[in-house]
């Protein structure tokens, strides 16, 4: 088993810490000369990050913060690297001084002797167990960690946000908290960009497979017919084929999101930040979840043979679907995405004209009461009716769920009685902004001959395939007619015909390697049946001919020597 | 490694074999004389079981068949207990005599020495590799065998439906080969009733520790909310909830139809085996995928704990997603079921009653006109609403892809073109026969003070959850407008706090021991915590304090005494 080193220490330094902090731990961190995790999740609590119970208690008398695991469920559980490699850690604790709870802060702990590894006294260090899948995050020792009264130095205390003086006062310093966000948009821009890479990956074993397995299609003793020619591999493959280039384009945009924010915030300007956040948080949660059902069907489509370790594709699940929970669960983040939404509503209501990627909700006069005029299957190919229907939809569900609420005793009440609305809201406001990427995208010169039309047709594709999924949600808030949503399944049919013969050079075009993939049912050459034959080989059952455990358990069987217990 | 052994050697023979052939080898099979396997799918093909490539031809020289892998994709490929423990296998080859290809029949073949257990000569037999998960089916030895001309006695070819004479001749016996339609039948019967099965215990785990876990809801220290109480924790567990009754229902009634379709057969009368085969057909595709898919949204309902495989959904996910695909790839299952479906319609055109699961067919004036009458969200605790509104849009589904098929060149052509449409009509179909079950099992009386309105009402979730998820059917084929679908939300959002006081009663009910669910989250007592932490020491990884490897790699880079190497 490998040891992996979690990767947020350096971070957390670099956002929270002084500079004087910073010049002290990172060069350390940097060289290895620690290692270090960051240690925020407890048994007890991973999204509530408020109702973190570890302690850190400032002691006057020495200087010092004595870090205490009051109660089991106060204890760390998760930080990856934590268990076994680590030195170190950012631990996140309630600040305690003058006997006032200030709520969580980060402080840097030594967790193990840099002579030994031996853990430091009252530090309680231990891996907690297997997870998913046969490798994934089983190289990961994701540690559990407990403190009993250990005590660390006052300036080990992240201060950049917050200070406690050397008499135990609280003090907040003058840089604004919203400078946090940077961090947060910027993980969650690169969670969005692996997932189009993880995807991506899926969609290239499936699709390279589909056009070498064949089955059925011949009465007559002829050639069987491709997989990939049935329209209903199509039609479960193609839309995540269009998935993958569709969240490729969006996390390009959010890098670029994240510089603009970056410069607002050094100009000092936070007028964007909730927008940002909202945005960053709804499209790590949609594409996060969309990926890990994608990879499973991925292998799905690749029949019994998807079921092997060879094909590449159940490991690709295993390690992918904690995307879903780490760094926000999706649901909590689309909750977030809809607080939002409601927030908006509300101003767009009292007269102010949202930004970004929520501009659209300032043209909710024609929004609320616009009728698709599609009137033909190939008028879904326009981006600009794809806009508006998306557009429709999406502020539509928004304005029925606030005025839902506003009908409940108490916001708080309707909003938490909502919830289940609201998040299919928040998902139809995120789907929109990547259906609206995706569009602008194809805006912008794309070089290679013919390279834009495979790719408009991907983007149709992409919108209308929500829009078939989800077309109770586009009839019933009337943006669609039943047979405009008909015509859209009807162009779907003629987009997948339309896509096949490119399909195999659409994933060639991610351009990974055999030795990236790591599927035998992925390869480049398509030599797919020599490879999982000779696969099968490397098993280590087939070091023998007749399988250990014969003679001792078989054989009696089969000689009938079994001696039946006296129990 | 533990080694499985394949249960459908037994049932082959016992189906295809003469008497003569059930007398001389079913007890060598039930006294493990013998170690059968059940070889049919081949490394080329798996759901085209007429295109398997595996040869048995007839040498009437010596009176034997020669089984032969002609091909790479010939080989025998993921049968269970076939790489290491079987004996014996019944096989399924070409049959070829006299100069022709009979198509495919079963061979009973001996596979290695009973005296030891080496692979007979001619016979090369292997393992597979690993598999999706950490256990799961990597303790079933599925394995791969090629002949290279092997041979067998003539009176090793299952004899029961088709001869070879001393002579070479193929002859037809009288048994009908509708018998073996039971066999099926059973199969998929017991299918159904495993994935009520694993449901359970997945929602089980689900519901009790969503009781446990508490998290946000406190402002000012007080205690937080259980996430059990949340809405949307409510409105994607309960429809598991009430799908795992509704498959349990629904696989009673299979029971029923199993005995009821052998009285049938064993009467000769074959008029209700379509129906009988079309309904489990799609019954095994719908709630395995459901299932499948169940599993892992309730692991997700556990957050991060439940991607530790202490909490026991990883490997019950991984144990089980293969039934998705054997004993019928459910996609291409379904779309036996729409051809099913498309025939029923051009009979009831045709003026012919259908019967059984299909009877509503006959329906066919009212059901293509109906709107539900429904006013008032209560409304929809009617069954009758219920039952109306799921065949209006199963039937009108079919009957809308018929009229599209009818337009297309050819039916083969159009079928095919209309496959992704098949199957969701297939799907909308299925979903009404597990409704109706539902509906029918509380028909009855129902033992206990309070259980039937209780199972009631997850009747209602389980109808309306569904009606909510494909609302785009509904309203796109008439039989509800958008305003009943929203009073059916609103419905659903009730039901949910209705059930929430027995929810965990509701899964107590399943009566699964602790050893049997083997997850600490889904703990009985709900000491969850404790038991999250005590399982975590046993980790092997735990086994020292300092990990091995230390010395080795940890060192040396906290020490910077790291070679650069030279290339």
């Amino acid at each position: 088993m490998s040891i992996s080193i979690g990767g947020m220490f350096v971070p957390a330094i670099k956002g929270q810490g002084t500079e004087e902090q910073q010049k002290k731990w990172l060069p350390m961190a940097y060289k290895f000369q620690i290692i270090g995790c960051y240690a925020q999740t407890e048994l007890g609590h991973g999204s509530n990050v408020q109702g973190l119970e570890t302690t850190a208690t400032f002691d006057p008398s020495t200087d010092e913060f004595v870090m205490h695991s009051p109660t089991l469920t106060s204890s760390k559980w998760w930080p990856g690297g934590l268990g076994k490699a680590s030195t170190h850690a950012v631990v996140y604790a309630r600040l305690i001084t003058e006997g006032k709870d200030y709520g969580i802060h980060g402080f840097i702990v030594q967790l193990r002797s840099l002579d030994d590894h031996s853990p430091l006294p009252g530090v309680t260090l231990g891996d907690i167990g297997g997870k998913f899948g046969s490798g994934a995050y089983n190289s990961m020792d994701n540690g559990v960690l407990r403190f009993d009264h250990v005590r660390i130095p006052r300036d080990q205390m992240l201060m950049r946000l917050s200070q406690v003086t050397r008499e135990g006062k609280y003090v907040h310093s003058d840089v604004p908290k919203q400078l946090l966000y940077g961090t947060m948009v910027y993980v969650r821009q690169t969670i969005v960009a692996d997932a189009s890479k993880a995807l991506s990956r899926a969609v290239c074993i499936a699709v390279r497979y589909s056009a070498i397995r064949k089955q059925f299609g011949s009465q007559d003793g002829g050639p069987e017919t491709q997989v990939l020619n049935y329209k209903t591999q199509q039609s479960r493959l193609f839309p995540l084929l269009a998935s993958a280039y569709a969240y490729r384009f969006v996390g390009q945009w959010l890098k670029w999101l994240y510089t603009d924010v970056n410069q607002k915030l050094e100009a000092k300007d936070y007028s964007t930040l909730p927008e940002a956040h909202a945005c960053t948080a709804g499209l790590k949660s949609v594409t996060t979840s969309a990926t890990a059902d994608a990879i499973e069907e991925c292998r799905k489509l690749c029949g019994g043979h998807g079921y092997l370790n060879s094909s590449g594709l159940p490991e690709l699940f295993a390690v992918y679907v904690p995307a879903c929970t780490y760094e926000g669960d999706n649901v909590v983040l689309l909750l977030q995405v809809a607080r939002f939404l409601m927030k908006t509503v509300s101003q767009v209501a009292a007269g102010k004209q949202p930004v970004g990627t929520i501009a659209y909700m300032g043209n909710i006069q024609h929004l609320m009461q616009c009728k698709s005029a599609v009137n033909t299957a190939e008028d879904w190919l326009n981006p600009a009716a794809i806009k508006e229907v998306f557009e429709a939809r999406a502020l539509r569900m928004a304005v029925n769920c606030a005025q839902n609420i506003s009908k409940a005793p108490s916001q708080e009440e309707g909003f938490s009685e909502l919830s289940p609305d609201l998040l299919e809201a928040a998902v139809a406001h995120v789907q929109l902004i990547i259906v609206t990427k995706f569009i602008e995208k194809l805006q912008e010169d794309i070089p290679g001959p013919g390279v834009k039309e495979q790719l408009q047709k991907l983007c149709s594709i992409y919108a209308l395939h929500l829009l078939h999924k989800h077309l109770g949600d586009f009839l019933s808030t009337g943006c669609v007619t039943a047979r405009q949503g008909a015509l859209a399944n009807e162009l779907l049919g003629k987009l997948y015909a339309q896509v096949r013969p490119n399909a195999v050079a659409l994933v060639d075009a991610f351009d990974y390697t055999d030795h990236y993939l790591g599927s035998v049912l992925g390869r480049y050459d398509g030599d797919v049946y020599p490879a999982l034959y000779e696969e099968a080989w490397k098993d280590p059952l087939n070091e023998t001919v007749v399988p250990d455990g014969y003679q001792e358990h078989l054989r009696p069987l089969l000689k009938q020597q079994l001696k039946l217990s006296r129990l």
